[in-house]
């Protein structure tokens, strides 16, 4: 009351001297209002005010979130915490098509063993792909825990462009990571197994018969061969090879960088013993291979004969390690943490300091002897992440319910956070490369239990918390919902960092990142029928599926190979027929097709899925599938017009014609404005610019059908093209005023 | 300057008067530092604290949104714009084993008019069950635009519980109405197209063979023969029946409510002539009808000739049509609007008052005759929504950027808000039942391009906007992102109105709400043969799956039939097998089943795939399957420990009792606190004690078997189960300490 009051005088007296309230007091008051209502502390407040993105705001950071059991993975703003995307990698994903189309299909069906398309995966940790120890924003690597599967993203348009079953394991929950400058990507089995694919004895045969093994998937990047600068790097299979363990579990591992560049760090068990396993890939990748299930693998005799592979026995069992960001260090996440000094380890490797071997004759290196300290942080500590101050790292207790700061050079504690949950994983943005940021930590809460977030039914999402930790009290500013998800490991690049494309060079397939042979152009759609194959080669543009109409037989195999011929800014269009239940995206640039047996006879209209203008609902057309012994005549579906049909269409075509009219000042004046100021001295002004003027080039052929309508007195027709001409100059404007704003902001500057 | 001048003034005079700046002073500079930083205004702070969702706060309601071609529908909260969940719907979806498992896949095939999988939908306009044309949050209804399919889902679970394919038409976008009591689910075609099957001439045909229909899907609710009060209400096919139409392509319609009781109004098309079709289902549903493809059909003739079915022209295409709260009026969404007033119209057709005749010979009745008024709003008008008070709508105009509130009574404009992007459909909670409510409007914004929202390549999400219409002043608050959808119309509830489970019946098949015939409780778990086909009947409660091994030969069909034997809150199991690509979710109670061909031999771990608990890992088991002609030995995994790791194994064992000793002190606290306060007085204090009981009871076991291993010294079970103990332990004390802090709360009100 004493402060409401003294409050009450502040303003009083300001009323006494400059006769109103302050303009910021009126608004303070509304927001006082909004607090009293929805119960919102100051913290709060402040916390909104971290979190909120304005119209025309820009995310710091994209996040990607491994959702576990859908098999898909979600892409986020980081610090809005606005879900963007969820992306097909493991399991068809029917809104891009994935796993529909063709291309997607036998893009998995070529990476499983058996020709096989997997539907389902186990979304694991991801890794980004690095250039010199740091994120490049190109690519992005995932595994399927389940399927044992790894998959490579291009973050260059955010889509899936390979997927690999991995030849010898069944199961790969530990996740990936990549060397510094991505030449390999890492993937290590769990649970041991069998390698032949046979049934042993799994008790009388485990050691001899179950392996375990770290996976040097070779990544090679290239650039497409028609010179567009677009990359289209991938995994090569057969330039990867194996490293065969004896029966260890494994779990999470990490790459060295810099220093430590050539060292692969990982936690092992067995009998109730806890590892942290050393590889020296460098010496590993030098010696001869033997193929198993067609995959090269160096064997352990091999490896442990060239030095290439030791252990660090752990007092308890650890949930997580990782290489710190200059690769000096490598830190547990355990209740008691240990940080080891790898110039330390690699003294034990050269001086073979063992101490003993570990099961399957792996030299052990003394703990002590290789660790820089060790420090008990809480209960049930679960994982560990960097950030940009030296030697700060953040541990999760999960029984404790705190987030831990502390300092892995001092072997200090200097903060802890308190939480309402149990943590799980952690993640700083750019946290896993050798230049983590330090404003922002996320933390897992699996549970979402504590303050019965979302009572919608027995199930519910998982959570996720963003924490600021820009100052010295670390603060939780925001909890973020995921659907569909089981949530693991997750990374986060600076958004600046990725150069997202708008559109693909024209007839691309997404999948190969090669122009497609079923690239089809404007005026070169085609029907071609072999016996009962027919392949429909048809292209997309607002407000048109060409062809429009499509005649078949009952029992004929279709594909319809389709091309968008859009260059505009996110003109995807999306296709179904009626009742196939077959769906295509088609973003602009793309060819993809669909490939149905035509099984149900009678009429299907297949049209345009996604929103692309206002005429979007005009963009169909109309499958026939005649049955068996059907003699009807072939024809389109043309509907007579009445007299009086026919004038209200004419004066629709004379009213639209005035709209038109007005819409063409509008660009003019833009135009002028662009020119005036120079707008190609600013590549993206530019960029917005050729956009603009492809839109009035498209518009060009619909004024010749309007007007060549218009003459014939066909006044349906013709306002439909006068329609179509309007929403080429409307995207025209658009595109032209936003090159403006820019122009403008640009010339301000 | 003026203005920062006299702020600080004012700081000056604080500081001069009390000798420090009041503390809420401190908190706003901090904010200010914040909004400067961010670049934020005032109005965004407001905003952002508008929107904002404490630690604890719960979403006022839950919104439905129709993604589009994803096939999946989102459920998000209002305010927070959170989304909680996807819950699959016309496509499979791998989180919840939707399509994966049996019981969803039966489901969807009894469902489908073929017996096939469809594994595509294009999701449309929802509508909520009522209970006197209020929402009574029980159920929801989905239409799929391209497999002309209509979907039920329960709200009480969050699951779909039917999924029928319409067996006459091949498409129907215009989405899904119901009547004020769920007495029928309307839905009808769009694009005519032939009945039977079978191709017509589409050219000379057209007005004899093809044919558009309105539907009506008897809904019939009623409880689970368990006694339970569970609700398993379901679409009766044998009792529904279409009306037959000429072929205008139909769109959006509405169902009357209270005077208007037994009318269907919907938006009709046909050679460029508009109309508002009215159609008297009361009437229709006492005519006899005919089977076609058997389903019962009114035909045109005899629904004309019961003067059921009338036209009412419209001068220009509306974009939608919608009843009034009180069921007195329907309004067009149009460049201009109309107001028809159903007292009128049902004069018109008891009077028969009729000015000629639309295609098909259906009488038309005078625009005029029956308006309330019309009124010009604006360019590109594609939505209206109503709110609480008498006569308040909202319509968006997509070319003019803007909403418009104005008054379907006094016919006039009482504000606009101005908007940066084309708005399309619009929401408003509660909006389409005879209660709407009036603080929250939902905008959707198809492009997501004027402010480049989320540059994430070639395809982006779909955005809808919140708007705060609680004032004269409309403000939009929060751009929310949809990924994987293409938005159509949606609808919110309160969130108090929905009631949901948090557990089923033991044995639940989810998908028929009865007891599964494959219910397994604990320690009846069994294999059973015959021939090549396997059936586990198994039990999963944390952290065990029953059995821990399975062994069958390869070729065999195999199905594991497993039950969540868990009672406690968000408890799920998920469920897959490594390389077999499929999926379950068991939420606590569930029963469901996963049928596959064990065609690759070798030795596969399966897994719990949902977070569980801490020792979620531990949660497996190892499906052996034999090669042709394997000769092994039967066999479990069971490594031999050698002294050193048994004494380690013992003196974690006897870390862990300590442990125990001290969680159960603060059980003992919690549950003496309960008593005392008599928490069996408050019913959701109470289901959260027995919750925690039952947790203690499940613990039991766990107790006697580590006390069991101990004695025996077999000290790696004993930590194990020791270990297990403590998990429920823990999970006892959660919620018996959350029910302790609502028991707090409940006194203290």
């Amino acid at each position: 009351m004493m402060l409401f009051t003294k409050r009450l005088l502040v303003f009083s007296l300001a009323i006494l001297l400059f006769g109103a309230i302050p303009q910021d007091t009126n608004a303070q008051q509304t927001l006082n209002d909004v607090k009293k209502e929805r119960g919102l502390t100051d913290t709060d407040v402040l916390a909104a005010t971290k979190t909120f993105m304005p119209r025309g705001g820009r995310d710091e950071y994209f996040g990607f979130v491994g959702t576990g059991n859908s098999g898909t993975m979600a892409v986020y703003g980081i610090p809005s915490m606005r879900i963007y995307k969820y992306v097909g990698v493991f399991s068809p994903e029917p809104w891009q098509g994935y796993g529909f189309d063709d291309e997607s299909t036998l893009m998995l069906k070529k990476g499983s063993l058996d020709n096989r398309l997997y539907k389902y995966g186990d979304m694991r940790y991801p890794a980004l792909a690095e250039t010199n120890g740091k994120y490049n924003g190109m690519y992005l690597f995932y595994s399927d825990g389940a399927n044992s599967r790894i998959a490579l993203l291009g973050l260059d348009d955010f889509e899936t462009k390979q997927v690999l079953m991995h030849p010898l394991f069944v199961n790969a929950y530990p996740g990936v990571a990549v060397t510094e400058n991505t030449e390999y990507v890492i993937q290590t089995s769990q649970y041991p197994t069998p390698w032949d694919g046979m049934a042993a004895d799994v008790n009388a045969d485990f050691d001899s018969k179950f392996k375990s093994g770290v996976t040097f998937w070779k990544f090679v990047d290239t650039e497409d061969e028609a010179g567009t600068g677009h990359h289209i790097g991938r995994m090569i299979k057969e330039e990867s090879f194996t490293l065969e363990l004896p029966p260890y579990s494994l779990d999470f591992f990490d790459a060295g960088r810099m220093g430590s560049y050539g060292y692969v760090v990982g936690l092992a068990s067995k009998g109730g013993k806890n590892y942290v396993y050393i590889v020296d890939f460098k010496t590993l990748s030098t010696l001869s291979t033997k193929p198993v299930n067609d995959f090269a693998v160096v064997s352990l005799k091999d490896a442990l004969a060239a030095n290439a592979v030791a252990m660090i026995e752990l007092p308890t069992a650890a949930k997580s390690v990782k290489v710190n960001p200059d690769g000096k260090y490598f830190i547990t996440a355990a209740d008691e943490s240990f940080v080891f000094d790898f110039a330390k380890v690699k003294d034990a490797f050269t001086n073979k300091t063992y101490t003993g071997n570990a099961d399957g004759g792996i030299p052990v290196i003394d703990n002590a002897a290789v660790k820089h300290g060790s420090i008990k942080l809480g209960n049930g500590v679960m994982d560990v992440v960097f950030e940009y101050r030296p030697g700060i790292v953040y541990s999760s207790a999960f029984n404790d319910k705190k987030v831990i700061r502390w300092n892995y050079e001092t072997m200090k504690i200097e903060d802890e956070l308190a939480l309402s949950f149990k943590p799980g994983q952690l993640m700083v943005p750019q946290g896993l490369s050798a230049e983590p940021h330090s404003n922002y930590l996320t933390v897992v809460d699996k549970e979402g239990l504590y303050d019965n977030l979302a009572e919608i039914g027995p199930v519910r999402p998982s959570y996720q918390h963003l924490i600021d930790i820009s100052s010295d009290q670390m603060s939780d500013i925001y909890t973020m919902s995921i659907p569909q998800a089981n949530l693991y490991g997750s990374v986060a690049v600076l958004r600046t960092t990725i150069k997202p494309i708008i559109r693909y060079p024209l007839g691309t397939n997404t999948r190969t990142g090669e122009i497609s042979i079923y690239k089809t152009v404007a005026g070169q759609e085609k029907i071609e029928r072999e016996g009962n194959r027919v392949h429909i080669f048809g292209t997309m543009i607002r407000s048109h599926i060409t062809p429009e109409i499509v005649e078949v037989n009952e029992g004929d195999i279709v594909t319809f190979h389709l091309t968008n011929l859009e260059r505009a800014e996110d003109e995807t269009h999306g296709f179904t027929i009626d009742t196939y239940g077959k769906h295509g995206s088609f973003e602009p640039g793309k060819t993809a097709s669909l490939t149905f047996t035509a099984d149900r006879p009678g009429v299907f209209p297949y049209y345009c899925t996604e929103f692309c203008s206002a005429l979007h609902l005009e963009m169909e057309g109309i499958l026939l599938i005649k049955p068996k012994g059907y003699k009807g005549k072939k024809g389109a579906v043309e509907i007579v017009l009445t007299d009086a049909e026919l004038q209200g269409y004419k004066k629709n075509y004379e009213d639209k014609l005035e709209v038109i009219a007005a819409t063409q000042d509008v660009i003019n004046s833009v135009v002028t404005f662009l020119k005036e100021n120079n707008y190609q001295d600013y590549p993206y002004v530019e960029a917005l610019v050729v956009d603009a003027f492809d839109q009035l080039g498209q518009a060009a052929s619909s004024k010749e059908k309007h007007e060549k309508y218009a003459a014939e007195g066909k006044w349906k027709d013709a306002f439909l093209w006068a329609e179509q001409y309007w929403q080429y100059q409307v995207k025209t404007a658009d595109v032209g005023l936003r090159a403006k704003k820019l122009l403008e902001e640009k010339i301000s500057e």
